[in-house]
């Protein structure tokens, strides 16, 4: 059962509602939007019905809900949400880009990349300070050092930073540098991660699982929901299939399936889905005109010297092609490209 | 090893190559293109070399290749092809629609769907007489009767015919119908079929196996060309993966890779992969800034009452959105609308 | 719907069923095994009921059924099947072990894998003489001559004979040679094929597709069924997956998930699954304890020099662990090896 | 690089190693088993060899490796490995069956499955305390509670308790309570997690990702055996593929091609692969003959009551099958049951 709030609600009719709910024996989850707050609940249906919920102060509408998710659901939520994130937005009316590099490796590298992504009309830089690796013996990234270099490069760029979270007990110290923090494809199921990100109050990029199902993605997403964070964009990052000739096989129907689905945007990874270069344009041109409200791909000044996935990353030479395809493309979508709009202390 | 004929080679060069050839117990394979003669050759190639087929009469380019596919690589063959049906170009300067009902049930219903999809821009109609079924109890298609309704319908509309076969057996009296044969996803490596429609002199169009490797894809492909019929166009229509919210998964990436490997022209068919209705459009348009040669749909005058996909098919209020979508993606990609250039026998 | 003809019916009793079935327009495919006729019926359920088709003589059970097969169905026939293929029995009694070469090379080659698949206890004899491969380039097989081949093979040493049908054309000549008719994975959904031999009087087995489901197998199977011919035995030869350690993954579950739904025998085959050598003996062991009814290896006198499949056939060290392993095993599951019960003319 | 240390090696002698390549700027992981010293070595080849580390004191054999897992390997430990729990072993020699509960839900129930577990013949109890679970509204475990109850059962049956860890953040407080840590088939690639149980000095059971190919397992226990924890059992569980018949599919060829590769043990898990009570004892016998050195079995004292994974629990009526079953194949692989050999304070 999900109770939405009135627009005006307080929090003293919050407080009453959980509080009825849990004298009850059930249990109840608010997740605070920017715009709207809503109240998971769990417990038995018929005696929620009974406890005139609809009724009290604050209180908007009331649903039983007979899908796995609720909180991320478009059935409660018809309009398709808008995540800002240090005044990006990332939702139904744009198309934001976001670029940078896999790794930081170093400063020079990284502001290098972050020139890049601006150069190509990107507005978020993405770059990895923790990364987990199938092998133990692969570069793991540089952790907290290289979370003090990509803040260092949005002094310098304006450029809000997303990077990637591999640890629970990690999530606040990441939450200190970044703007977005993402959960990474072998995480998505890391539900003790999920539920930690869930409880800090900064915009979270969700990865697919490179084995998981639409609806375990967004059961995922619920995870995060359920613990009181709603500023959840989804990325479709290519899936595990059979064939070899790319790295994973992109997902582009997911984008349209997910907004069906949900109210979340979604956003599409074409360079880690291809793990080649040469993919990276044409899979972010499929990606954009199948409805995806953003793409984040890999950068690299000098790709060959990179400590991580190097053949994937576009350099100088593709940034026009990239520049041109996103800014056409979003016209075709009749869509704005993701200005910055204000500032936000986040 | 292959050997590229030049363009003004006389029969008599060929054959004169194949008997050089077959007399030190080699097998020679000769496939005759609109503008080219290619022959491939199996067997020892040391013993080929020492032949000095290189200095014969008519020889361009003797070449040794690695792939397991010669005479679909692009390596022997940098420009991209195109295939004309009935005049119809489906190739790299052009996006090519073609549109009609997955099954022929009627003449009043077949065209009907024909006039959809001229208003839609189609330049070519598809259209199964034959049905491959997985169960024996579904409706496997009308046959010859099938095939006729077709004709009678290019005769009114002008749209040249592609249409399935499904056994080798076949092929000649399907070929006397229509402009182009098809090869089911459950047929592309049924051999002897491939190797039916090799024989033939009609264009086809191979659907990838919905569980094929590109590879093995080209490999079929090459069981055609080996037969001597060059006249192929690929079709990508969804692979079989985990994921169960669409019937398959649309592997867009498969037409960059394929045009960096084979010059043969893809295209797309959004119906069959995503199979439903409102993933065509998304689909579709993925299938075009991923650079696909032209794209193959399927719409109904009626999809509640069709014997077969109905759920999938485009219903009259969106062509517009696909007329529109194409066009514009078509000039997107600097790339020009597949009229029909010339009337050609066939 | 289904009907299940009496023990002594007689083919004019059948006829009658037919006749009034199609006088009410519906479509009747009749099937007979050994012991039984079984009459499928596709059309009006309702007008079906009212035709009293259950009073008719030698009918003995009519019965509506809610799958997509129906003949090979479990609902209809709870006892498990038994195929004889010249007197050899496959089925729930028994564990049958096949082996042979994956390719018939030379008469001296056939015949030492012969001879070495009656050392490791095997009473058939399995070996390919039309090859499909997914290269043009691949070794093909010697088609008519490995029949012949086969066939002296066979005088010789008593082993009733199963290989591969790859075209409907060849059908009728491939079972003039063979006593077991195969149909590869590859071609588990060429229905052209499927009906053909569903037409010829002769026992078939019949390979899951690589990348089918249980489901789809049993509706192939069921084509076979549809048009009379019920001496099927169905071969789990393993699906393909992600995993790239092992040429496909044996889905040793199917064996008892088919056994659930279907009444066909059902036996694995360890070679084609694993693709290694070291993999045979504990994949057969595994096939036999899950309730296969039998097992089917490659087996060949000098793996490094086959022409197909070398690394994964077993060599003479082999045998003796493989007799032995089938033998306790076979002991172990309560069933009995497979002999050779009569001659038939097959 | 990998150094075996001597069996008699002192503490002193791995300081000596350890400090000397990383006076060379390398890093060196200790590992420690039961009975050796393992060090992996990362870092530059070339300049390790020139430190003469195979003549430093109690240094056994130093070589180069080739594979991306280095102290799992085969390669330098052909004998394979005996991991015990409370003196409970699991290796080649014998076959361990493991038995409980899904989850742990109350006293009573988790007493009375421990009793059908020791009935069956099981030396081992199985557990869930913390569930790590799809959807974030179904049962999540008790948590320590479970714990508690899990230890009250060992002092009452004697059995030893594997139980699951979801977070790094949790491994000192289940090893308080449990013999064996497991981590389950979503946390394969929660490398925060595999590296805090690499620190921690406890047997751990590591699942295989449900969509993790062979390397990427062995690369996860590398992660934890490169902490220093050599006490890994490896547990097959079914990978996911097209197939729906099962929840997933058993990778049973996993077992030899795992030997192959590492000297750590693998066990089955029939019960989560097939997801269906049916499945579990075929599946059981087909791991058991294929060479795995144990099995865990779901059992349920009232499975339609169960929290978690109800229809996939034994019940009582299937105990001796299963007893008889694991007696049977355990002489027939000549190998001995598990029995408890010592009591260790673990």
């Amino acid at each position: 059962m999900v109770i939405v709030m009135l627009p005006g609600a307080e929090p003293d009719d919050v407080d009453a509602v959980v509080d009825r709910v849990e004298g009850a024996g059930g249990q109840a989850f608010v997740s605070r939007g920017l715009s709207r707050v809503i109240i998971g609940l769990i417990g038995d249906v018929e005696l929620f019905e009974s406890l005139n919920l609809s009724g009290m102060p604050g209180v908007g509408q009331v649903t039983r809900v007979s899908t796995e998710y609720k909180l991320v659901s478009r059935e409660q939520h018809p309009d398709r949400s808008v995540v800002h994130v240090r005044g990006v937005p990332i939702g139904p009316g744009t198309v934001t880009l976001i670029a940078g590099p896999c790794a930081v490796e170093t400063p020079e590298q990284t502001l290098a990349a972050a020139r890049m992504a601006q150069a190509s009309g990107a507005t978020m830089l993405r770059g990895g300070a923790f990364k987990p690796r199938t092998s133990p013996y692969a570069f793991q990234g540089l952790g907290e050092l290289g979370l003090r270099i990509l803040a260092d490069v949005r002094e310098e760029t304006g450029l809000p930073v997303v990077t990637e979270v591999v640890s629970a007990h990690d999530v606040d110290m990441v939450a200190e540098y970044a703007d977005m923090l993402q959960i990474g494809t072998r995480n998505m199921q890391n539900f003790a991660l999920l539920q930690a990100i869930g409880e800090a109050r900064v915009p979270v990029m969700l990865k697919r699982g490179m084995n998981s199902t639409i609806q375990e993605w967004l059961m995922a997403a619920e995870y995060i929901a359920q613990r009181g964070n709603l500023e959840i964009v989804l990325c479709e990052r290519g899936i595990r299939t059979f064939e070899t000739a790319t790295r994973n096989t992109l997902d582009v129907s997911a984008v349209p399936v997910v907004q069906r689905l949900s109210h979340l945007p979604v956003i599409v990874d074409p360079s880690h889905s291809g793990g080649s270069r040469d993919l990276v344009i044409p899979l972010s041109r499929a990606g954009i005109v199948a409805g995806a409200d953003g793409i984040i791909v890999d950068v690299h000044p000098e790709p060959e010297a990179a400590l991580c996935d190097g053949p994937q990353a576009l350099v100088r030479e593709d940034l026009d092609q990239l520049a041109l395809s996103v800014a056409e493309l979003t016209a075709f979508m009749r869509r704005q490209p993701a200005r910055r709009r204000y500032s936000s202390a986040s």
